[in-house]
């Protein structure tokens, strides 16, 4: 069939111009005779294609020259995990501030490896505000201060960056990376799994000030040490080279578009038409988090029963928009409006919830 | 240009047919509208790409009820560090037989966790045997035994599975997976990066006994964990569904070309060509390796000297066949001769072997 808005959280949508691109060069990589999966990492080839990618990201971000970019199998949670390992001593403490599910999953992360302190939860708020950063206690001598830059479930997202004076500060960027400028160096690390902003799932960016590399940590695997990746390159080991490629191709894109400037024009633009249809409905539709918190990037959204929800989903997929199902630990439903998803998507599917409230309200 | 002979020790060649099929489904996967990429790895779509995977590749191997076959990002490196934190106990002596390059890194990765015993090293004989059986010296207690199966870069390969008693065997197979019937349940795990004989890079596969997931190991993160891989199908976190996809259609591309045996055939035909070549070259061309070790899928091989080997692997190039280059801690030439590298492929290499030395021998 046609190609369908898709709102699916991640693994999201990628512009279609990527994929053809990826496409037309399936069996034959720039004339080589063989597929960029097929091709060594060490060769030439995908030598290039790897420093161009993380030019064109260093390009699209602003990333200091200070800072190191790592490109490196897998998601977000294995990063989680690591950022312990390499920057805090053995039980040394760690400031988390949670804002919704992934802040959760951050600390189950390091849980063995460090002294969690839970500097702010938001969890006894229902997760529908960003803690205030006046109200966090942060620790003397923490090894850093992690937040989640935006929370994929529960829909709350940080407008600007909070000032940290006690630590570095350590972002999930997974969900919110490169849809908008962001003032790296306010942050000693920021890390993303791809699959939502930057292009393909399988591979993960982390952002690193190069002097946080010089920390100890704790005993580990050479394979676990971004200090290692760094020095080699991200090529320690294999990397995932298609994966990279495809991001490559979508960084590349979002530039030639117009950069982080223009996509956050567009993403407010694209959040503010479903907002706007969801505090027009007179309640049939609700959002529950606070305006202010309200995450540009993945809007939950209810109806009034599971009933109307079910019929929604089915009804919306019918009519080409994929993956509005809410995630299960929450039920309801849940646009995702990633870079790649066009105005026009943004605009369908308001027009869809319009036509939707007009026949079951 | 048309496609070449891709001699790449991985990532590796693929099967035309698979690519050709990703190729037509990249815009639009099984009229739903999007690319596998750009489905929920949560959705019913990509949930049974995942399970049609597994169940193909445990026909494909043969693989036992009692062991369980986990997915995971990433390559061989980062099993060979979780097996000691998932199967040894702090300190615990674990046994390495070294049979070249990889057993080697396989020790690295773990000598933070476990006391690492060398219970046979192939390196004062140059790499060019796998160390005798009978000339292991084998730990009491420890966690386990690990072999390379097949060394990628040196190009011995173990014919048939050694005994062992003392504790449960490890084997990475990442370069000789499929390539011939094996027993599995002679092991305890046997890991393997995808990108040589299962499909692309990205993605690696583990085949463990499911009692050995009981062991405690030593203190890690939960997505460092076996255990709670195997318990959630492989997707305790976002899996690289594009790279389980394209390793899908491999297997099953496998399958439908007659399985194991099949491919042990072809491998048997293809390695003897180009070891016949070499051999019968009257010393032009080298392959150091002990007859009995030699591997079927990666041949080193020399000539006398560095000009005629660049001038090999420049005129190979451009007759079509694709990175004869040695691996760089080697030098020389080296032809790896995965199953998707059809008899064709190996038949052309030994008629340039043989045009490259009339001309130059």
């Amino acid at each position: 069939m046609a190609r369908v808005y898709n709102f699916s959280a991640g693994p999201a949508t990628l512009p279609e111009t990527v994929l053809r691109q990826a496409q037309a060069e399936m069996l034959d990589w720039n004339g080589v005779g063989a597929s960029i999966v097929e091709l060594s990492h060490r060769g030439a080839e995908f030598m290039g294609v790897a420093a161009q990618a993380e030019a064109d990201l260093r390009r699209l971000l602003s990333v200091p020259d200070d800072y190191a970019v790592l490109f490196m199998a897998g998601g977000a949670t294995t990063q989680q995990a690591l950022l312990a390992l390499n920057f805090a001593a053995p039980g040394q403490t760690a400031d988390y501030v949670v804002s919704g599910h992934w802040g959760k999953t951050a600390i189950r992360q390091v849980k063995p490896y460090v002294d969690v302190h839970v500097a702010a939860d938001g969890e006894p708020g229902g997760f529908r505000h960003i803690p205030p950063r006046e109200a966090w206690s942060l620790s003397e001598g923490a090894a850093y201060v992690h937040i989640t830059a935006n929370e994929t479930i529960h829909g709350v997202e940080y407008r600007g960056t909070p000032q940290v004076d006690t630590a570095p500060l350590f972002a999930d960027f997974s969900s919110s990376i490169a849809s908008e400028p962001v003032d790296v160096s306010r942050y000693g690390l920021i890390y993303a799994g791809a699959q939502k902003n930057l292009g393909p799932v399988g591979i993960s960016v982390v952002i690193v000030r190069r002097e946080l590399l010089q920390r100890a940590g704790q005993p580990r695997a050479d394979i676990f040490t971004y200090a290692s990746h760094a020095a080699r390159d991200s090529m320690l080991n294999t990397p995932p080279t298609w994966n990279w490629y495809l991001l490559g191709l979508t960084v590349k894109w979002m530039l030639d578009e117009g950069g982080v400037e223009e996509f956050a024009r567009r993403n407010a633009a694209k959040s503010a038409l479903v907002y706007g249809a969801i505090d027009a409905s007179g309640g049939f539709y609700r959002n529950e988090v606070a305006p202010a918190a309200r995450s540009r990037m993945n809007i939950p959204f209810f109806l009034p029963d599971d009933t109307l929800t079910a019929r929604f989903v089915g009804e919306s997929k019918a009519a080409g928009l994929l993956a509005l199902k809410g995630h299960k630990s929450v039920g309801g439903l849940r646009a995702s409006l990633y870079n790649a998803l066009p105005l026009e998507g943004a605009q369908a599917l308001v027009d869809f919830m319009r036509d939707f409230q007009q026949r079951n309200g």
